[in-house]
């Protein structure tokens, strides 16, 4: 399949093992800025709720490539044309699809790093890799960018039913524990195939395809948007603010040197064009922030202290959720519950007391959709074409409300 | 737990290890009445679309007391009173439960023991091992009939969230390999409950439960309905229809005592309460229907070799699907294709050229339903119950027509 | 991969899904001959100690392909090459291997097909096969016959590391939920190489043929010479010696016509280049077995209804095992016993009190070895490579002694 | 079971659901102490090799309770007497047995904290928690401690068949993915009895025995003892090491409060006793240590930022391993390579190329025994009771030399 090299072999408790049939792939893993991925958390801070859920953006990379392989594999035995040299770029493209990630990205994109998205990090750092790699990734990139000519190669990268997709619920359910997410991703796989340069699922994965939609929704609501690992998410939003606002004032704060060239400057989407951000951000990883929160325990800002000593020791907010907005006089009792109970301003209290929403629809046939092929050769978006389950149903948007107030 | 007996572990793939917490149940299980599940395949013929759904109705029994063991511990825990007279009755109800399950049930049904369903036979085979026991099943009889005074005993035998269904979801899921259908049991025990005597789940279950419904659904679709399992199905009714008939005849038929007994009697549902009726059912199994029909491959009826050759040999017949009953124009067409290739008459024609249909609803709220039991106090059915999946959609009946014809 | 045409897709609760790759495969699952191993389960009689192992020939067969299918890859991206061609000879001689079983193949050959081994039949099934495909089968009847140019390919199909092994082992613990004997196929042909014509193992390899070894001797305990497993086993020689008694007395048997061929005549070795012996063992399996034996319960002769019941309804006899020979006192003992409680003469006892003996070495460095790569090119086998194990030790021959008895 | 409380349920991976039986438990749980276990990897670096072995000491502590409910109930229903006393005793010994470890215990036990054993500082942090919960952990800190009048019940918490050893091998393999160390906890606790107030099994449970003790051996070899582990886990020794000589001359390194305690002091075994001591230590985990080296990266002392960066970027010295001591002109001239190259001295040459040893008996009869209970009432050590796999063999001690140098 490939030029011959010394391939490795990567233990996977999901898939068994996985290889890397080119060398570019080893060269990527190897540097530095891929193997930090092995320092950042899949799911932050879920591991909280689910201790077991302290999978990497690296597994989680590497596991997309060997689906990537299989999918490959599928198409051309039905007979579609992939290149070696497509082949290559479609699972170099997938390897680095999430390379932009930081640790607990939610969280940080929402503090200190605002504005800034993994998605364009990644292409901002995959431009790196290719600068020191001499154009090794052209390929990769253009396919990422959705330029390359043979669309479904894009999709396979990043669409509704994307590698990216199948191997993360895979992962995430197999590692938190929560079996209702598994997903047959073999045999979704093996349901591949091409129409008119688009990716299609032959009609008898339909049930495969109704499955992984309502896992995913599941998955939602019982992992991603799970109220403790929400409130530890938000908690997370809160002490970095709060740092942000001392180091704003000067105040002196613990922290790894990528860490406070974030925190003690104001770092904008505008400046990841400069050299120095870019390398500051590929040093941040889930140790500088965690490593930092744990010092702050002992900070005399007794806010950055007290919800620094909650996230460590696990005291984690309330939290009551609803599918209605909470009214202002709601949050404001629990608001004034706590002031009585610890002599806290109004102002201070918004750090321990504060309301917000989450939301989910698990299959948005808006965007991109998932097309059904037919024995007959029509093809149909999977919410008509399944009579069934109540897709129509899971298209609806889900909205739900959270009320996070302290315990006593 | 128990009285101090020589317990005995059985080896189960699903769940490790089976153990026999009563004397009794070792009793039941070595009783040939018992013994006899293990030469009757819970999924009859599906093992020729699914080679790994070999599983039998003995094991499926086991692993329900199995799952029973465990429900009985979590009701304990959370405070509910089961006498240790109660858990061994209602362990020995679901062991018990389909012990009046003869070979291929649906077929034998529909065809040469027409009228008589399981549950009831259930009933009669219990009623026969109480004698020879001494009385020792009054109470798990008592629990199965639902005229126990504790009801919730006969939900955990009996309802839409009974181990029985618990059980065989995983377990035909696992032995199909059809991993759409796994299920979270053990989650779903753990969050039993009991609220004016009747099972709920308690909220933080509800997304097991929207899964569990969900996976039956799938289940139907792709195992219990798969066409080719039903087109089987169909057949194996046909040729059980045409011995019948040859046996009416005065025709010899190569068969064993037991089924000669249904074939060449006519048996009706009364009839099982005479003695020679009920052992002469107790006899039969796989072994004599599917061995009889290896034999009938030669036999001088060219339909019954037939339908007999194209059952053993795997050369099954085509089906059509739809959500629409086909009209009498597409059969009549499907038909006179066949007379005009075979010069077979329009009444021999009937066995192979058929339509038919089945349906299925995931969940029934009209029946029994199942409950959830909220924080404060509440206790809804899941369909209202659930703001996320479209249960709602889930309880609508749907039905697919078959059109059943030869491959050419 | 293959010229294209109509793939099916099987799926294996073990590895998920088997493609066939070829069409040649496809032709000869659907053969008669082949669909005949459906009713053939691996492994007899286990079930009635371990309840899972229902699993059949055929599916053990179609694993054996897609083990094939991943040997056949490493090798190719190993840089050996091995064309179209023999890729569909090599994994058709491994679908094929084991078409010459019959049902119980081992008390079938101790009773009443003495003499004949599946080894040879599988051959005369094979060049049945090819004359009737017109010699689609020429490179795999080579290979299978060690005749090819190419040795490896052989090794593949029959050799101490051979994917039947491979399969067997892993198929055997997964039904019986012997967890113990769990395999890391995936990993040990990942680690498959070349030298020489020879299959070898490369180095990091050598821990997972140590537990390989290990647990194919730990399975031999545990499952195939499970005392009662052997006992049943046992018991079935003789039911069926104690039938062909019967036959030679022209007394009437309920039987099959294919059993009454091999019951009512004395077929030997010779006789299978006969047209007519082949179709009549091709037609038998477990259904023919265990029908007549149902019958048999009813039977005026003592000795055969009473096995049969015996066997029916598991009341099987009793074991003791022994590291030494019982001597004849010990099983005179038993037998006098038995005559004293039940007034049957010492022939008689002989079917009911009896010893034997069973052995087995975990690896057989005398015949064909494993043999490991190092990294220096040096090649050694496996039982000289390992400084861990102590392989020599399994290479001892261990003998076990038993001596059957009923149990009251 | 328990008195009736608020229950917490953990998700697990492997077992599927850990509950906490006792209030006493969960009290455990939430404290500082032991949510630190949560930043704790069980196999320190070993994810550099297996990169899904990120589980951590907290998840291990909680699967090993789980084993010790289900031992707990097979000796009670064996008819053994364990109190609720005893029984929340030793769950909670077991669930506190590991509390005493710090990050990467081996690295920092051979650096940084020299002569400081993790069993000693269990028991140490025992004692605290026990002042703090007034008592509650008395019955658990005796039978630990092996002075509870029940022997077996220490046995269950520390011996060569303990629930710690049970969970970590299933723990280890299961996340390494190295599926060759698999072990049947499962059965192995049911053929758990007791005779003469020892821990015995009953003598079918044999063979997972063997299989117990070849499983903990080939782990030993490819994972614990794995050549790349060993090198990162040297690395980190050598990388502490040169902090803690460059804290010795006042030079400053970034590092947590917690960190520099033990690096610019000298902290040995008996200042354990000091209350900041043990609170300094108890601040102690990954993240301090991990966080660290990231920054030493960029330090200005070569030998510090060269191993910092090797580690954080994972180019690992390369191993050679033999079976017997390399000699000194070997070592030599791999360091007058590296000096060669680099222009280092001989002194700093020492931090990148040295030999050292590992060694590992899978199984030590001398020590604490595991026993097998055969019918006839005899007791008999294991590797004498099993006349099947070479358990002989395997108490030998194998000692694997190891010689590190840089790649090139």
């Amino acid at each position: 399949m490939a030029t011959k090299y010394k391939k490795k072999i990567f233990n996977d408790p999901i898939y068994g093992f996985i290889s890397t049939p080119y060398e570019s792939i080893l060269k990527v893993i190897d540097h530095p800025y891929f193997q930090r991925l092995r320092r950042i958390k899949q799911l932050g801070l879920t591991h909280m709720v689910y201790p077991g859920a302290l999978h990497t953006r690296f597994h989680h990379a590497m596991g997309c490539t060997h689906l990537m392989k299989q999918a490959i594999e599928t198409l051309r035995s039905n007979g579609h044309e992939i290149t070696e040299e497509e082949a290559e770029g479609v699972i170099l493209a997938i390897l680095l699809h999430d390379i932009g990630h930081g640790p607990f990205s939610h969280a940080l994109e929402h503090s200190i790093v605002k504005g800034m998205h993994h998605e364009d990090l990644s292409e901002v750092f995959m431009h790196e890799l290719n600068k020191e790699f001499d154009g090794m990734l052209d390929t990769a990139i253009a396919i990422f960018k959705n330029e390359y000519p043979k669309h479904f190669l894009h999709q396979l990268v990043s669409s509704q039913l994307d590698m990216d997709r199948l191997d993360y619920l895979k992962r995430d359910s197999f590692y938190t524990g929560v079996s209702e997410g598994v997903v047959s991703n073999q045999r979704i796989i093996k349901m591949l195939d091409i129409v008119n340069d688009e990716l299609v699922i032959v009609d008898k994965g339909i049930y495969s395809i109704e499955k992984f939609i309502v896992a995913r929704r599941l998955m939602y609501w019982q992992v991603y948007l799970h109220k403790t690992v929400i409130s530890a998410e938000f908690m997370l939003v809160r002490v970095l603010e709060r740092a942000k606002e001392l180091a704003k004032k000067e105040i002196e704060l613990f922290c790894s040197p990528a860490l406070r060239f974030f925190l003690y400057q104001n770092v904008g989407k505008e400046d990841f064009q400069r050299e120095e951000v870019i390398k500051a951000f590929a040093s941040l990883d889930d140790y500088d922030i965690l490593g930092a929160i744990k010092v702050w325990m002992d900070h005399s800002d007794q806010i950055l202290s007290t919800l620094s000593t909650m996230i460590i020791n696990r005291q984690l907010l309330k939290v009551k959720v609803s599918k209605h907005p909470f009214t202002d006089v709601e949050l404001l009792s629990e608001k004034e519950k706590f002031m009585d109970r610890t002599g806290m301003t109004l102002a201070e209290t918004d750090y321990f007391v504060f309301a917000d929403h989450m939301e989910n629809n698990a299959y948005n046939p808006s965007s991109d959709t998932i097309n059904i092929l037919f024995k007959n050769g029509k093809v149909m978006d999977i919410s008509e074409a399944s009579d069934n389950l109540n897709i129509q149903a899971l298209t609806q948007t889900v909205r739900k409300y959270y009320l996070c107030y302290p315990a006593h």
